[in-house]
């Protein structure tokens, strides 16, 4: 059917009398999947009254007429009101939650109570996040302080994925996650720095393509010795034989997502966490 | 119904051939809206070859005969035959992507492409997140910084929230997420900072509830004046007047989650930026 395929943009609301995250995650999941056709996405969130789900139609018949094509609602508003108001847009109406809510029902036995924008709401849970978040940052690349308290400590050279990786655990899982940066004079011995030996169930390695890491590096310190490849190279070798050596989980972060590397090490470690 | 409904936990897996996120989202968004079921969920991610199918099955199962009920399993796999696997657990089988892809299918024209995992898939766009993780690390809670690149600029009293809610604009929508904390001396003047001045049209308020800041600011430096309840009022107050009369737009974190925070900020500076 490749040669029926239109080539203009489709126009794709993401609408949600919440954030909209719900919306975007599985809109997103399901369009990656339609590789050959352009989406132009917009969110539109907290539609939780006539007047906004009335200012939502104007803007789908707009992007409508603009570009000569039906548009494409993802919806995870959940009054059925509303709902109907969008649904005169014309555009094409994927409703979220609805092929689910009758199979939990009959499953679970009882009906749903329809809350507005719950899935973010603030739980006792929630201060745990917002201090995972501060004790990230506050063991961030740290030498000096103390692991104690971490879930999780990230370990490999400068550059390779540790602090973004870890701030995702905390703001998304809730997860105290520390990091200590390999750095030449811990590699010289060729053996794990002695403090984090007792926390050693908790490490988890990251490594990268010598080549790329010398890239990310250069752009930091042009011309450097610490951005060379020779050093790169040298880094990446050491700190991947400690790792065999002393059994310590790693994985590449050259290809590899923050969501697929805090998944990764989370499930490495036998850790099931929500996320907010 | 409600004296039908089962006070046991009801097992829920989460499932998917990547990092499972986009299952537990929408898992996670339906399950809220049955107030008086407990849930016990798991992540079964990568679930990507027979050898996982089969082992997830034996986890299904392990929970089923230990709870003695049907486990629910949100399924994002997008391989038929594993799906297949999956669903000879007995549990009910809850296909997130099946009920859009029909529709979508005939809207569009074309068949879907079934790859797995695309959702966090590393793209060109994928740096750019990173480079905004770096920069609101850079620009956290600074004095002496630039703000001439910033997409946003937080500005709030000291423990308001502006650091969680800029690194989740950053992580999340590659947003360079600014913040600046204005501190007594700068709501002496009651006046904006001479150096906000020239980003006035990219600042965003936050403000938060004086007792509640009170007792936030308690557990970092118990019994100072920073922390007393009149030192937070006060400062509250003027930010709030400040705000005002500045025209800068602002909202209270107080019962506000970041995911909500995050995105009443990008709505109201009318940034429309996809998520990662």
């Amino acid at each position: 059917m490749a040669a029926e395929v239109d080539d203009r943009e489709r126009s794709i609301f993401y609408i949600s009398d919440g954030t909209g995250i719900t919306a975007e995650t599985i809109g997103h999941s399901v369009l990656t999947q339609f590789d050959g056709v352009r989406f132009k996405t917009q969110r539109l969130p907290f539609v939780n009254n006539e007047v906004r789900a009335r200012a939502a139609v104007d803007s789908i018949q707009k992007a409508q007429r603009a570009t000569g094509q039906r548009a494409i609602v993802v919806n995870t508003v959940i009054d059925p009101g509303l709902s109907s108001i969008l649904s005169e847009s014309g555009a094409l109406m994927l409703d979220v939650f609805a092929p689910f809510i009758g199979p939990l029902e009959q499953e679970l036995g009882c009906l749903r109570t329809s809350h507005v924008g719950r899935a973010h709401a603030i739980t006792a849970d929630y201060e745990a996040r917002i201090n995972a978040t501060n004790y990230t940052l506050a063991h961030d690349d740290g030498y000096d302080v103390n692991f104690s308290d971490a879930e999780v400590i990230l370990v490999g050279v400068s550059r390779s994925g540790k602090t973004p990786t870890c701030l995702y655990l905390a703001l998304q899982y809730g997860v105290r996650a520390a990091n200590y940066p390999l750095i030449p004079e811990d590699l010289e011995g060729e053996r794990l720095p002695a403090r984090l030996l007792p926390y050693k169930a908790n490490l988890h390695g990251l490594t990268i393509d010598p080549q790329r890491l010398s890239q990310i590096r250069s752009e930091r310190r042009a011309n450097s010795r610490y951005a060379s490849i020779e050093q790169c190279r040298h880094e990446v070798s050491v700190v991947e034989q400690l790792f065999e050596r002393e059994g310590i989980p790693y994985l590449s972060t050259t290809h590899t997502s923050i969501e697929e590397i805090a998944s990764k090490v989370m499930q490495s470690l036998g850790m099931n966490r929500q996320m907010y």
